[in-house]
């Protein structure tokens, strides 16, 4: 079973920072910062893409009110949220979540590195927009 | 004026992926990997918080839409959804954006590399939780 369904279920331990009915937060196990959290449907959805419309801005609107009140309460001075999809993308438990990174520092222990590459811009603004 | 707000009035150029009334998607001009994508809102709004919550829950749309797109027809693995927010994370432009990150490769020059950190996760769910 997959380890989030075993945590929503109860059968796998968490820290939890938020549950209703439908959604679950939970500071993940492996803290980037203080207060890393992971918010998740509690249905289980591989990835984001495969979330109804309506489930996925509900997703995004509780990460919302909880990355305020990681904010505020942890004193934080910003936030990244991160949506890994797919295993090539850092995508480690196959059910949909958020990450919300709460950031004290710019020398903290968070790494987004984004290295600049030159491509043809006018290719791909082409391909993305051909008919799928 | 915000370079955002410039693009999306016509004074700097940019390369458009996807364009309506109230959003705009362009190419990173820095693009990490090949189709690299930033999704906005046409007003501005400083950070993801600021948005009124029917204006952020049409940016995730929007985005998922567009994520799906670029993966099917740029032939990617998976992608990273990322917002910054506050200079502390990395948010460069102040008005609210989502990255469309694709992926094909693990070995490709993304680095998002989390640090674990050891911490008191009962203080951290105590303190989350306490009234704002």
């Amino acid at each position: 079973m997959c380890v989030f369904c075993s945590i929503i279920e109860g059968s796998i331990p968490s820290y939890k920072v938020y549950e209703d009915d439908g959604f679950l937060a939970i500071l993940d196990i492996c803290q980037t910062t203080y207060g890393h959290t992971l918010v998740m449907p509690k249905k289980h959805y591989e990835n984001i893409l495969e979330m109804p419309e309506d489930e996925a801005k509900e997703l995004l609107s509780l990460t919302r009110k909880l990355a305020d009140k990681i904010v505020k309460n942890l004193d934080a001075k910003g936030f990244n949220l991160l949506v890994n999809t797919g295993e090539v993308a850092g995508q480690s438990v196959p059910h949909v979540h958020f990450h919300i990174i709460p950031r004290y520092s710019e020398n903290d222990t968070v790494k987004l590195e984004f290295t600049e590459n030159k491509y043809d811009f006018l290719e791909i603004t082409s391909k993305i927009n051909k008919a799928v």
